[in-house]
């Protein structure tokens, strides 16, 4: 049997009662933090609080070798897999869930809080005006990616916001939204399509932590504004609604 | 002090200990159940768990008469508002929490995990693949919104899918998917612009209870098939990847 578990969003305490439950009748418990982390938390406060063991796996883990760790131990043994954010929302874990499956290994999901969820209350954008979302990478061999450029001009014109994933890198850490509203408006200068010039952006930083910080302001004042630790996330909005404008000025300093 | 929690998606185990213990250190509980509902629950079960009495509020008493419950107690009291899914994404809850901080009120949030994530872990289908969601509603005085239809229409055109929220009425009830396709083909009768016609759909049916059901098929097919039990809600997807069409083949019968 295997149980994904989503940790939420900040630390261990955002793990809901029946994902608690779950760890504490389980024979063995994996954690991989590479798609996402638990900035508020540590393996050691884990280990303290579930009462197990968390073995914490690194990318070549699962998505190399699981038949030596997770799926291995799955097909006799309760093994909970326990993934920031909420369970099985990245592509790898797919790919584990229907090896499990071919290998004849019941699995389930116990969901934890998500990111995208927590930016809409947090911003008060109402989460049915929200498009595709895009993650701005960090530029690989000097290439920046155009893509969530991209995303915000077809958004846009479609009258909807964009959620702008901030890339986790093992070598350059987390990216800020400084650096990726840099990284938008390098695009911009190249394509001078003048998708983001003079916009409203939303940064988000920590959510789900005692001390969030949310700001809203021109993309030209944001660059430099000062969001303090990670994580960071942000939202290129299409026009307001009155009502989405009134909860950013209450709330964001817009 | 107003703090908003999220009980998530099923039953009152699906709170985060975080808001377990911001429940038992409040000195009010208030909690509204007509945007959302946990069906594996009853207010009975919350305030045995909680270990507080639970006050459920409905639409009235939140939208118009705020300050004669929740506001009048948040001045001076430590309040808790609980609400189904993730806190405050609904609309009326960044109205509520607007008036709080024009009373001087302080407010934070508690996050509890959404549907919207839960969708995409249950099927497989990639969250950055999603466009804007809609909701199908229920005919008014006759009329069926043609707003879900579009919506799938603009979303396929860009290549993403649409997560379809079924309505919620206090007197017709819970939409099911089959009703929801209904609606979704009469306004293709109507309208003729082959939009659904023949299409996948992926019904889930539970999301976050021990037996869920999910099923992916044709639209026609899909019709007819029972889902049991609500809450229901449905996917129209763009055109699968490999890794989202292998899932849906070994966990929605595709």
């Amino acid at each position: 049997m295997l149980t994904f578990i989503g940790l939420g969003l900040y630390d261990e305490k955002d793990i809901s009662l029946k994902g608690l439950e779950a760890i504490r009748d389980a024979d063995v418990v994996y954690a991989e933090f590479y798609t996402s982390r638990l900035m508020g938390s540590s393996v050691e406060k884990m280990d303290a609080l579930y009462g197990k063991k968390v073995n914490v796996l690194v990318r070549e883990d699962v998505e190399q070798h699981p038949k030596e760790n997770v799926l291995r131990d799955a097909r006799d043994k309760k093994v909970v897999f326990l993934t920031g954010g909420d369970a099985m929302v990245a592509t790898t874990h797919v790919d584990l869930r229907l090896r499990a499956k071919q290998m004849g290994i019941e699995t389930r999901i116990i969901n934890g809080p998500s990111i995208q969820s927590a930016v809409c209350g947090l911003t008060g954008l109402q989460s049915y005006r929200f498009g595709k979302a895009a993650t701005i990478a960090f530029p690989y061999k000097g290439n920046i990616s155009e893509t969530p450029y991209d995303t915000v001009k077809m958004n846009k014109k479609n009258g909807l916001h964009t959620l702008l994933f901030l890339d986790i890198d093992r070598e350059k850490g987390f990216m800020t939204i400084n650096e990726g509203i840099d990284l938008l408006l390098a695009v911009e200068a190249r394509r001078r399509e003048n998708v983001v010039t003079g916009t409203i952006c939303v940064g988000v930083a920590r959510a789900g932590s005692p001390d969030p910080c949310i700001r809203a302001g021109k993309i030209e004042a944001l660059k430099s504004f000062d969001f303090g630790r990670p994580l960071h996330i942000m939202v290129v909005p299409a026009d307001l609604h009155f009502l989405e404008e009134e909860a950013l000025q209450a709330f964001a300093g817009l």
